[in-house]
């Protein structure tokens, strides 16, 4: 397949007039071919004004139509070979064997929302039959389902070239509802973007689907993101990145004449709390993970853990913990932004008093070949310091660690209790800790989105109980998960029927249930009828 | 029950230091003892602390422990008989038996979320096993169901006193999910708010629960709702009322360093078609029960009929509607702020040259003894004039309807294309007009929360499948519905447990599911488990 740099709009191809960006391979520190062009206001608005007439046809197709087409994505995806993984490794820095991991994460996930939308539970259909004799007020019949929400902007992250990219986490469970999808390609892999946007442009072609369903756009800057944002045939936006990035796109969706849903996640520290018990039984076991889990891809995951609390005498365990992190050979980073933010903070982290540094690759520094290598950190302050210094909440997008030692377990709760919202928190300790300290887990329940015990934020598993989402400034939106089954309800609301004919419901609100969905009926769950039933 | 004008703090009552408000008779232009005095900054703050510190016990409560709060609720709600009756008659100008009516939905409605609470299934528990055993990645116990969010500020709509009031859909539906209310009363209806506001008081201490888990607060002015809305403990906001209010409020959440969910449910016209297939069959019975639907209540309903569009000639249709309208009685409304809206809307379509009068009461220019009294108000233009005019979609709160005339179908369903979003749309028709008009649902399937064929807009049946919401400008969250069974959604998010020890789960989640409620696991529904099963 070859590139083209070029947006797609539809079943077009976009012009190669805008102002030019190319992919980079931080490895080698060299540009990587084609130049892409950025979309032109007009070419936004085509893509937009496309994907709102392609609306109606496509949420109208049943589910096991759609569920043909992600399943066609997600084919499309595997034939692009070791294409896709080289281009993505080329332009990320991640290894291969990481990009074919991410590649199978993506295509699962295509086939998991497939498989969801074939079986068709999930738009909670619900039907209050009518009483027609009830006194004083005749009961009418209601009936109603979830219905997709219209175009969905869809953002690229960086970090996952793949599975929040192109064909990602948003643009799926958007298009598995129903809606249309225009994607933001990431400055960082726009090759990658292409190759995956030509899967998806054919899939659209081989389904036979309306022109519109699908568009890809690049952009040297920021005026295709907000373009996007602030479209008014846009109904939805799915983001992933930095802090910055989501809160400045979440202000142009506030100044929106017409609110929509925002969705942005934004940044997490993703705290591990360390329980003596943990340290007396395995505490080189939980060392090592944890070392794992901080320095895998570079620490750059929205699960990353940076924030690691103890009580008491911790010290042999950070000691481990320290020499694993100072042993860790510097890697290379996603591109240049990241690497010079992540130095930058760390720089920054180190001067602060309240912190002490544990360790600090010395190649902070220095520039090495690439630009884009940096290696591990470890900052060293107590609950007093944390508690006094909001600052020390902000994450740093990399392998750096943050370990916060308290005295008691009064001041761990109250280390707990000072979070903002994060994506996880973790704690590491025995069954019987959970009951000893049972204000953690429930404090901890409330400040993020999934509470992990004895495991490792990171490797987040796509399933229907994943929730990967938080409160804010982990995200925008508290209330919803770009990850697991309940993702594919963030493009969608009710619709609710009364006293219409059979024949002119939707399918799935149909009296003899022709779809064979579990639904609730007259507050009872219902599963699909027999044919004889 | 003595009214002593005093905010509702917790188990104590507020200062009777600020500004005063008093009740006021509508219908004999009398004002309502006693006075009414505006909470405090210090007294918000208070309120909102204690709802803070109420929020980890009151949540951990069981569901069943909650209903019998709710249920207890409902009770005094009751017990407060004629005197409660009273009171909100004379403070709205509605009759008795409309108050009754409405307090026998809202005991009602806390009856059908107690029950959903008992019952437990609304948590949407899921639950994927763990596959210790699988390669490459060994799969995690992943767990999740939905929990509450904390503090929620509920304002008391003008026009129903009791059923979105202190005791109304959001108050219930944060109750039910497990969040504390502050609740601002209206300044229409202070006193009904009190009576109902010690109800509640009263059940959450008969209940046993943590103070703060309720409070009520009074205002002369706009201070106390921007206070709610921009504090830092507040999580969530449930809203009925004006646009203009709405709207400003929702640019004070917009503006808050954390964003929180904020449903304000503002204005909607629920457009009524009527296919000439009604007009032939039972034209008379489609304008006598329109006449009905646009004049209960002097037509000041959120699901007011506003707009009613007709193909060709319904001229014998539209003079029988103009007729009954015509015949009717002038009417009192809400309170002076809502008759002189209402009075300035209708003198301000009258001008427009796009619209021809119809029928207005000819008490509109006058003052009347009391001042709140106003007559209906038929408009009439057609296709062309309603879609080169937005503003012909702006609401008039009170029983004035706009008659449009589309001389085909085309145009029809151009006028259905060009609606902002409502609350409700209505086809009026036969079965095969469904067929023959297919676009027409759809496309106002797209537009609204709800759909009826043959029916009447107004009258919200309260159950599981109510959908009392839509797009902007009807609400300011079109995913959300402040009725029925999915209210309950609106203030919870989904919160996640990976590799929990079974006794430190909520009971929900645990593996013998000890609440007997239906779930998720491993992708299939499962009901409750038999004890030996």
């Amino acid at each position: 397949m070859e590139l083209t740099g070029q947006s797609i709009i539809g079943y077009q191809r976009g012009k190669k007039t805008g102002k030019a960006l190319s992919g980079f391979n931080p490895s080698t520190g060299q540009p990587l071919m084609p130049n892409y062009y950025s979309a032109s206001e007009e070419e936004v608005d085509k893509a937009v004004q496309l994907a709102s007439q392609s609306f109606t046809p496509y949420s109208a197709l049943s589910g096991k139509d759609r569920a043909a087409f992600l399943r066609t994505i997600a084919d499309n995806i595997d034939r692009l070979g070791e294409t896709l993984v080289e281009r993505a490794s080329s332009e990320s820095g991640l290894p291969a064997a990481r990009i074919r991991n991410e590649r199978g994460r993506t295509c699962s996930q295509l086939k998991f929302f497939a498989k969801m939308i074939e079986s068709g539970s999930w738009v909670d259909a619900r039907i209050d039959h009518a009483e027609p004799t009830r006194v004083s007020v005749p009961k009418p019949d209601v009936r109603s389902m979830l219905q997709p929400l219209g175009p969905i902007a869809s953002f690229c992250a960086g970090n996952f070239p793949l599975a929040f990219s192109v064909a990602g986490g948003d643009t799926t469970s958007a298009l598995a509802s129903g809606n249309p999808v225009i994607v933001l390609g990431h400055y960082g892999h726009p090759g990658t973007a292409e190759l995956v946007g030509m899967a998806i442009q054919n899939a659209a072609l081989k389904c036979g689907l309306s022109e519109g369903v699908f568009s890809l756009l690049f952009d040297a800057g920021h005026n295709v993101a907000k373009a996007l944002v602030r479209h008014p045939e846009v109904r939805g936006v799915g983001f992933t990145g930095s802090r910055a990035g989501g809160m400045s796109l979440m202000e142009v969706s506030n100044s929106r004449p017409e609110p929509i849903p925002f969705y942005a996640e934004m940044s997490s520290i993703n705290p591990v709390f360390v329980l003596p018990s943990a340290i007396a039984s395995r505490g080189e076991a939980v060392a090592k993970g944890l070392h794992e889990s901080a320095t895998t891809g570079m620490g750059q995951f929205c699960t990353n853990p940076g924030v690691v609390v103890t009580i008491g005498d911790a010290e042999r365990f950070i000691s481990q913990f320290v020499a694993l992190m100072s042993a860790t050979a510097d890697g290379t980073m996603l591109n240049q932004n990241v690497v010079s933010s992540y130095r930058r903070a760390v720089s920054e982290r180190s001067k602060q008093p309240a912190v002490k540094v544990r360790w600090s690759a010395a190649t902070f520094a220095q520039a090495n070949t690439t630009g884009c290598s940096a290696g591990t950190a470890v900052f060293e302050t107590d609950a007093r310091n944390w508690l006094d210094d909001p600052s020390l909440q902000d994450e740093i997008f990399g392998p750096a660690i943050l370990l916060v030692s308290a005295t008691n377990p009064e001041e761990l709760l109250e280390i707990a209790r000072s979070l903002n919202g994060n994506l996880t928190a973790t704690i590491m300790g025995s069954a019987e800790d959970l009951i000893t300290f049972s204000d953690l887990a429930e404090v901890l329940g409330k400040k993020v989105g999934r509470v992990l015990f004895n495991g490792f934020p990171t490797g987040v598993e796509v399933c229907e109980a994943m929730v990967h989402g938080g409160p804010y400034p982990a995200t925008s939106d508290g209330r919803s998960t770009s990850v697991g089954g309940r993702a594919i309800l963030r493009f969608t609301r009710a619709v609710c029927y009364q006293n219409f004919p059979d024949a002119a419901l939707p399918a799935e609100l149909q009296e003899a249930n022709p779809c064979g969905i579990w639904r609730m009926e007259d507050g009872q769950f219902v599963q699909s009828r027999l044919p004889n039933g």
